[in-house]
């Protein structure tokens, strides 16, 4: 542990110093490690190549469940969903509506429960710029943060007021994208880069969308032209003298037949709805958006509310009998394994085998807008990802078990100083060749 | 449900139809269905193909701890451990040596709680035969059972007394296998194929070893031809009428690092010992034999026996920190998430991550004995099992989680007789190939 100094922050129980150099961590949204071995194998991203043997890599673990907002909020807190208390997209106020109940958004800032590292360094005096593909995770990773915070998909509408930057357009150089493109991610990566060359910034949080990834399987045209993209963007950080953490928030897995490319659903509220005579169960699907239902609601991981006077324990019997399902539990269970808030999450907790997704009931989920099989996230086969660096690291337990928010603290407290100009300059990109796709 | 007929035996709560044709029930040690799907893109496996396209298959699930014992046993039975009580090879037994406590193998026939299938068919009437690879399974399912069960392994020493068969080595006419090769298995399939042409048999039970699997990766030269041979011999007993159902105990995976191929070991005794002022914590290995100590007695599954006066939850969050582990929990929530006996695992139940095995200390296992980068199995990665028939199946829940142990569920009151012959004898492969490796 660091001994506390003007130039240390702590943060929900963890200490870091503040940049020494400038300190670039980026989350490439649902890159499993396979993605990035099958365009290391394609040799199209020599700087990630660079990287895994000049820097540090580790084998790591995201949080399960495998979902955007979870992860990505405990890669900017350092701390599992527990602490936090951001566990999808969706939950369940049993008290709305006059007891009714409702299933809300998790999209507030106020939703957050801890501080994020970003934040709490940007009063600590570093200067810091958070960017994200989609406005609703800049929305969250901007609470209380003092500094650059934009998306991709809002650039063009960034005010001084909400986003500490009223020109981001311009800035950045690229028009504004389309939100399902990768083009939205570029212009993350752009816009990182943009960032380090012309303002001055100490810390920085680039967050790409997973929209190749859920269409594109690992060592694909499209995945393997993503990968290398994000390499020539990264490259240029490197070549700016920027400490680079990379790192993802979850994988991505084909959730279809292999060989028909049929979608793979267990729909649990179909499941519970005949075989209990208890109407009010309520399956709460926690990567879709409240009553958003488009074929993105599909993912590995849901819980389920229960009325008073139903047994939990039965339920969770019934659920394991269930095709697709690989593990169901309670409550108290799931919150302690998972690291989950448990006033957050249903009485039973429900994870799909690898290959399925799980769905409410069949007519609510319209997978005629599915225009290639099938891919999702949120349970265990989409837990590992990729975690490097481009410096060495010095002083870690090789013992311990590396997950995805640990990168603040190896890109801030562990990377290795003496080598910052190590890497070849040979590596620079000239500036034209900047946007290129 | 079927009705209860005296063509029906009732056994450990499910019922089942003596067997109206004979029937085989295959379970290959460590195929995992990758297995399968590489033999089948190779074409080597011709009869697997058409049973897939004319028969049955099902995504299946075996048992967590995907150990075989655990597996074959739950296959036998029909029913989880929890219910029979076979969860590994090794048990703790805290009261033994007047309460020092001490690791006992779990391979005696009175260790098995459950009565299997097989037994019961037997007194009921039906004319069983159960082959297996290793002598140490042949033990465990031959529980009870009136009729022919031998192993490859000591099918040389095989008596009526013992075996129900005196002259296994000439039914066969195999040379006795060496026990470290492909030529064990192979010897189960030829005793299968041998015991359908030359005895009255009614229900068959062939158990291969995970050897090849252990060794070899799917889509290699070797796990080809290992299918192969399996798939020659299936079309042999489908030429003769039986009906198959062909499944898995686990599947198996490499458990090193996928560049250095560097075994990747959790040695969780190492930790506790490091991290507690406890010496009396004991981490059981449930894939090893007690004191067996060789590369095979590392898999992803470990169960912690602790003092009375440590807390469970304290070790389990500390576990949580440790790299390769995915998942941590006390004995209840795990003895009820896999259906596990409680009396018969620890206080802390451990799953390595996929890509990782768990051990004791590393000075107790002596990774020089491998000679190719280790695989094995034990965890979540190693479930998905096959499950196939050279039938058809009538009545199913289409919504239903099939599991490894359904399979003579499947094979004896869900398959269309109708179709008994409806395979081409164009299949039926001469009786001079019938050994060809």
């Amino acid at each position: 542990m660091l001994k506390p100094t003007h130039e240390t922050i702590d943060v929900n129980g963890r200490r870091y110093r503040l940049p020494v150099a400038p300190t670039a961590v980026v989350c490439l949204g649902g890159s499993s490690p396979d993605y990035l071995d099958a365009a290391l194998s394609a040799g199209v991203t020599p700087f990630i190549a660079r990287m895994m043997r000049e820097g540090a890599s580790f084998a790591a673990d995201g949080v399960v469940p495998a979902l955007t907002h979870a992860n990505q909020v405990s890669i900017a807190c350092g701390v599992p969903p527990s602490l936090h208390g951001i566990c999808g997209n969706t939950v369940r106020d049993p008290l709305a509506l006059g007891g009714e109940g409702a299933d809300i958004a998790l999209h507030g800032a106020d939703d957050v429960r801890a501080e994020t590292v970003l934040a709490t360094a940007a009063r600590a005096g570093a200067r810091v710029a958070v960017v994200t593909a989609k406005d609703k995770l800049r929305r969250l990773l901007g609470a209380g943060l003092k500094g650059i915070r934009f998306s991709a998909e809002k650039a063009a509408q960034a005010s001084l007021a909400e986003n500490g930057i009223a020109d981001a357009l311009d800035l950045v150089g690229l028009p504004s994208p389309y939100v399902y493109s990768p083009a939205l991610s570029e212009f993350v990566m752009a816009a990182g880069v943009r960032l380090a060359r012309m303002r001055n910034v100490d810390l920085m949080y680039l967050a790409t969308h997973d929209y190749v990834q859920r269409k594109w399987a690992p060592g694909s045209v499209e995945a393997n032209a993503f990968h290398a993209m994000v390499d020539r963007y990264l490259a240029q950080l490197d070549a700016l003298g920027w400490v680079i953490g990379l790192t993802a928030d979850h994988g991505m897995s084909a959730k279809h037949d292999a060989r028909t490319g049929k979608p793979q659903v267990a729909y649990l509220q179909d499941a519970l709805d005949a075989w209990l005579d208890f109407p009010s169960t309520r399956v709460v699907l926690p990567i879709a958006d409240p009553h958003v239902v488009h074929h993105g609601a599909l993912g590995s991981f849901a819980t389920i509310h229960l009325p008073p006077d139903l047994d939990a324990d039965d339920v969770v019997a019934l659920l394991r009998g269930l095709d697709g399902v690989a593990l169901a539990m309670g409550r108290n269970e799931a919150a302690a394994c998972f690291e989950l808030p448990a006033d957050r999450i249903g009485e039973v907790v429900v994870i799909a085998r690898d290959d399925f997704v799980l769905g409410r009931r069949e007519r609510e989920h319209d997978l005629s807008a599915l225009t290639v099989p099938l891919r999702s996230h949120g349970g265990f086969g989409e837990q590992a990802v990729p975690l490097l660096f481009n410096r060495r690291m010095a002083s870690i337990d090789a013992s311990r078990r590396w997950r995805n928010f640990d990168v603040f603290d190896l890109a801030l407290n562990h990377a290795v100083r003496g080598d910052d100009f190590a890497f070849e300059r040979a590596l620079r990109v000239p500036e034209r060749a900047m946007h290129a796709g």
